[in-house]
């Protein structure tokens, strides 16, 4: 069997197992206050060119995605997310959890966009019973989106008028961010998106790391007291140092990026491929996640041999499948897959 | 200013206020945990068959909603609403507040229908990531619903086999339960919610009490420690025997009742009229909420006179408004209301 | 049976009664936003000498505490509360079910001592590891206290001091405040309240209302965005104007004033008496909460006659009760209770 | 700086630093559903003998234990636990996040006596008031507890004894539990543990693993739907087979003991050098924690070589600090700890 299902089914780059055997019987202070968590931070600060930059360094997505938003949150304000988001579909109502309404907006290929934020926001501040609804306080974006697609320099921009003129909290998820800036298409960098996001989130576990997310705090009441919450939400790590020592491997020499370019490469290899086999796609993605659309028993016989996931089938009978790159990817098993559903498509099938 | 704005805007039916100034220096025991409250359990058991039914009383109808879904859902459960449910749009995010995602679902006329649960609930046990998402534990309807409908006994029969499939908890909110059973076009009584709900509520805020919600558990598991939840929501009045002295006074001699008659007869004047003068309505309401479709025009010049509230503009630029009657509502305040509404509608103007 | 149980086992005073009849069929616009609620703010703004004071109106003790401390507090504070305070005692739990810790301190006879809450905060900012314990956020003191003590000036002055030097919302919980201010022995009144205090409450139910108690919010942040929370946690009453009515006619005339003193002057007669007859007490309480101790056997043929509540047990074998009066105690009946006592107490039993 | 400040100081045993070298590359699926999972939940299940518990694996001690208590309490109940325990003090406040109270009971050298819960139960459900006071659920004990004690098997048999009584859920937590299982004073075993507890935990964290703590969880209802809890409270890693993998390592061939034989053999020794050089010492603890007492100058001077933690002054005015050993504790740091000690009680000085 080989996975395409997901971008972390391996473990973590060699760079950083052998770092990990090197310090392994160093002693470390705990939870986060180690040498290997200040590297990271300094490393991730110059990257974003913002030296006034908090970044705390969580285990996983989910739990990154609520901590700041119980932080960041009063009780009677919710999040405004794509109804495709993260939070709204796959994270078992962990923001609600917190005690706070995910505010599901209709997304287009995954994004939100900032007129329905916009237009969201006035028509509850101009309804007489907006006391009687909950206030939007946040709006969550991902970047690449739940289906691989990107925003533009200028729908971030767009999106930042907006909070600012709502008063939100704007908060990118980048479990994959790796992979987004890397992307053919990205417009984005880390001082934009330090210039723009209140608060965004740089993947580890999907870009190289065994686990852990840098969450970087750009706002000085974001960063107030963050730590009391962490530790309350479970995601104070006693040994802490572990993500800043992968997070510290990762930031050095070009090896995030590196790793992006690989995923990206192959995932624009199979986009091509696929392209001109004239598959259709549920949604044009540039980013390492691919959702083409195949038959039932094309999926069946594929499946035999290779492990997707996100298999949902269309209103016209038809099924799209996820097919995931990552760091970890073997071009071989590509160039296999790839000839594999060439062959598949055959009309002498 | 003559008030159609909402049906809880005057005080209490007479036989309650003078029922409470009777006993005004009684002294009974607090916390409900006395006789009127007693009395007024034993009535509602009656009226419903249910001998074994708990009934609790509490102030309001946000705190019922809430504080029965705590005390029904574990932490990983969420609720099945329409998306108007009042829970989803008018609470401010109790139910999440208390941790629990409202899973809203698209309503027709205001109406959950068993196939939309059904099929929800078949797609999450489905998912091969289903412990990822929330998993629905209840089922939250109103009757009438927000919008003035009534679930038929078939619909509410469907709705009862799709949550015993699914292991769901079926609640209904009657908050205006007494216009419900009232009108021309109902199915349903209070024998027949007893069996088919593990819970309901019977609203007295807008049905003749100063305020008060009356809560029938039929479902030993939400019976059990019920009150210490009351306790800990705010729901548990010190003089909780004003609860009881209104309820049992409601449920006596078919006063509560006579009072939706009241109500309703008013509403179905008031849509007949204005059916023969060609408005339309934003849906077909047989209930005492009316949601006649005026100009801007219109809307604005009857404001002048009249209160309405739940004023939405429509995208063909013309404006629906909600039109309540109540128990209190004066039938010269009724025919001047018509009156009026001819005088705008005629082509003069 | 005779209940001095507690302090709300009657109505309300026949003015309330009579207004309510007066304005019965008046249409209100509802939650709050009605002229007796303006009346009732601009009334006790004025007593209170803090024109701008939000005033807010709930309908229960339980709910005005956590309401206001789920809308004052952060997810990783807590309140500090003697460990006697009702919120750590009495409320199952509400304000943990907000979310928050209540850090209990020894109490001496019901209070916290301003030197108790700086040498925690000290502690809390000492230890190395406090991002790993709950903060400190605020101060919940009553007063009266549940022992019926009360705070001197210069022990709020100090909580005071306490607070500001340690950022901690400094909240007073009033629900017999009047009884507190009637008390021959009280050192404070409303003005000083509202210069010393963040937040505190004037209670209704057990000075003379059906039910209410009024919420002051000195603090901007506070003030801010609190009736959403108000709504979200079930304080917010569809007949809002019952309470507005409630607390305009208690604080015109002075009636407020008269029906606490009516409830000290009887307290205070029980208390001379037993202390004449050689009674000790639990406490000294200069208040309408009174503790004498008995025999068991005193207690057991007292309460054939009699209804206590509180009945407590002591090391030594005897037993505490607690005595109530209130706005509505009849003086006839404190006189039989205390022949009564006597009579128990004779040499010759 | 020799550091004896905790027992999570290093990374991981080489045994599973080299696992994971060789299994880097292998795909598996995510979030506990792979290979590694399901050995080290046999091996588990084997050495517990109960082959119906089921075994989940968390990242960390708070996570571990806020998620189970979520997943077993109803909203009104709490958990009672030492005022010394992991929860009452040092995991801000992660219980009372999820809405429960910590019901803190006066320990006893970290230890809850079984006497002392069926006392609070007892007058709990003897009050009339009890609904009005949060409902006691579950205990939680840790063992060895934060002060290094141990829990007795005729202790844990009157806990369990206790709890059947009064229906409440017995939960250890075992963070240090192999240091707890090789300590010359222990009684237990694990299948002891599982046929006592409703659930435990085994500490991988401070046992040689980099991360992770193995619940296991004894009771069905505490079984059904836990998946859901841990996505839902950021518990259920992506990756999980690098809980499953070291769990699987540690649990093989005797490593785990082997581990905490080594911890224990080394703070056994510092307890003995010391208690011969006439150190009294907080408590008197048989695992690897020990507290020694000490001047403020001895503690100063020895801190400029050694890092210790949990430094707290005495009211004598002497300090108590705690001494951890682990796994990866050098013998020659602990002679060389012990000589400096000797030396620096030399009556010269």
């Amino acid at each position: 069997m080989i996975r395409f299902g997901s971008d972390y089914q391996e473990g973590a780059h060699p760079r950083i197992l052998k770092r990990l055997a090197e310090v392994n019987f160093e002693q470390s202070p705990g939870y986060g206050e180690d040498e290997f968590c200040a590297e990271a931070r300094r490393l991730i600060r110059e990257k974003c060119a913002a030296p006034e930059a908090d970044v705390q360094f969580l285990v996983g997505g989910t739990q990154t995605n609520f901590t700041l938003l119980a932080a960041a949150l009063r009780p009677h304000q919710g999040v405004i997310a794509a109804d495709s988001g993260h939070i709204a579909v796959h994270e078992t109502g962990a923001v609600e959890a917190c005690g706070h309404k995910v505010i599901e907006l209709p997304a287009v290929n995954g994004k939100l966009a900032a007129g329905q934020v916009s237009e969201y926001c006035r028509r509850h501040f101009a309804d007489d019973s907006h006391e009687h609804m909950v206030m939007p306080g946040a709006v969550y974006i991902s970047n690449p989106t739940e289906l691989g697609t990107l925003y533009t320099r200028g729908e971030l921009n767009a999106l930042r008028g907006v909070c600012d003129h709502w008063n939100l909290m704007l908060y990118l998820d980048g479990a994959r961010l790796g992979c987004g800036l890397a992307s053919p298409e990205n417009e984005l960098d880390l001082p934009f998106l330090a210039s723009v996001c209140d608060a965004f989130s740089i993947g580890g576990t999907k870009q190289g790391a065994l686990f852990g997310e840098a969450l970087v705090l750009l706002r000085d009441d974001l960063k107030r007291d963050f730590r009391y919450i962490l530790k309350q939400r479970g995601g104070m790590l006693a040994k802490g140092w572990l993500l800043g020592l992968q997070f510290a491997e990762l930031m050095r020499d070009g090896l995030y990026e590196e790793l992006s370019d690989h995923a990206i490469h192959l995932a624009m290899r199979i986009r091509r491929a696929l392209r001109e086999a004239n598959v259709s796609f549920l949604v044009d993605s540039p980013t390492n996640q691919q959702f083409p659309i195949f038959t039932d028993e094309q999926v069946r016989r594929l499946s035999a041999k290779y492990a997707f996931s996100d298999i949902r089938p269309l209103d016209d009978g038809r099924t799209a499948v996820r097919i995931c790159t990552s760091w970890a990817t073997r071009p071989e098993d590509v160039d296999q897959l790839i000839a594999d559903i060439r062959a598949e498509l055959q009309p002498s099938r």
